[in-house]
């Protein structure tokens, strides 16, 4: 069973909070690989082997499989089963940023929750509380809603302001009555660091799923000052930096090593938190 | 090239603005076709071929494919398929709601757009810009973007109001600078048809693609009047309310008679508004 206490369990043993970001590009996966009948599938086992041990979540990008159609369905399938049956305690974040009206938003947690064994996905808030709920039904599984993204294109709407109350405050504050800290969790962008502060006094609880560390611009040290809460409350996301770092036979060892070097700076964020 | 001239023009051949859904749920098909090889699939070349005469547009909702994975993901490629070498002015929408940073929106495009001959494909406004702009980047495809949706939810976020404009009237005219009339329309739902003389202010020329007639009782008199304008301007959905109107061997005729029940309504308002 995957809630709070778990995930937290999981983050003191393995003295790390890094989430791998499978957004595994066809075109930037070492060309030696393309002799494989899956070279997607075959690079994702090798990253996954050569990682996990510094990791305690994998967060598959579903448009970089889904772009190849069926067959790039059944690699995100095979992918996330890989990591269940040899790896059962990593956290596996489906980025998918679904929502839709009730009995469609059902239909897209099928496909994530019961065809495939992810523990969360990510989902669109635009639609409301009836394109959310129908991820919060299944126990044991996670909503990742978008808060404040890492794009610019941030800017245009999540800060739109209500009486003081800017769009993506509102989804933080509203979406919490749909669920619990045990079941929902939000997307908070690293290149937005400074509003993290802000948002721990609306979310003191809640994990974040933080992206955009690395090659979008983040820092972590920020995300950790004022992101870090008694359970740790975060799980920093890095995909490009980490598993494109090399395109020789070495990738994997190369990934480990960067995954290692992230870890070993959480570690020391984790103990000077006095959270191990 | 399917701008907004030949989608007109379409519209007035057919005498019909209608769209239909393929929220082609199997547990709801009729259960003789379960013996086929691909019985979704047979349901959709039926429905298709007796209800194409009466619409200009079909809709399949991606999340009723996506949840039986890769084989879902095939029969959506082969409706899709079916549909453009058949009747190949029919403009076809891949009703996703997707969206996200530009260079996984990129892949979105490329699963919609290039994997599929789809021609327009929903999208959520919440990441902003560069989430959307990428769809646009192909010359003849469209992108269809949430502004006030259908369902209970919609009354969480798109009302939330800043300086008396609401984030819907936000997203309608932020966006219009991404696009053009020939690439951008507009999702605004049925059951919300007495704010479309206000967004009809903001947007008067684009087309909306209007979901919720029907089953989720939106009502087609209000969504002509207050929306329609000198090209049309609308795409009026229906999924369930035509496609599963019967379980016998009968359905596709029975889905056939639904369909030009709504084309007659349709040819009406067109005539009444001169535009045939």
């Amino acid at each position: 069973m995957m809630n709070q206490t778990k995930l937290f369990e999981n983050i003191v043993r393995k003295r790390s909070f890094l989430c791998v970001g499978l957004d595994s590009e066809i075109d930037k996966i070492p060309s030696f690989l393309l002799k494989e009948k899956n070279p997607v599938l075959e690079f994702n086992k090798r990253i996954i082997d050569a990682t996990h041990k510094y990791s305690v979540a994998y967060k598959p990008n579903v448009a970089f499989y889904e772009c190849y159609g069926a067959k790039g369905w059944e690699t995100l399938e095979a992918t996330v089963r890989y990591i269940k049956e040899n790896y059962p305690d990593i956290f596996v974040i489906a980025d998918a940023k679904r929502g839709d009206i009730g009995n469609t938003s059902k239909m897209y947690a099928k496909a994530f929750f019961e065809n495939m064994p992810f523990d969360a996905i990510t989902v669109a808030p635009y639609m409301g509380e009836d394109s959310v709920t129908p991820f919060l039904s299944y126990s044991d599984k996670w909503v990742v809603l978008l808060a404040l993204t890492s794009n610019k294109g941030a800017d245009d709407f999540q800060y739109h302001n209500e009486d003081g109350i800017k769009l993506f405050e509102r989804v933080l504050s509203v979406s919490q009555k749909w669920g619990n800290i045990n079941n929902m969790m939000y997307v908070v962008g690293a290149t937005r660091a400074e509003m993290l502060k802000e948002i721990r006094q609306l979310i003191p609880d809640h994990f974040l799923l933080v992206p955009g560390v690395g090659a979008q611009g983040g820092n972590l040290h920020d995300v950790v000052h004022y992101g870090m809460n008694s359970k740790c409350g975060l799980l920093v996301n890095s995909s490009r930096g980490i598993i494109f770092s090399d395109s020789t036979e070495n990738f994997d060892k190369v990934a480990g090593e960067k995954a290692k070097e992230m870890q070993t700076e959480m570690e020391k964020y984790l103990s000077e938190h006095n959270l191990i």
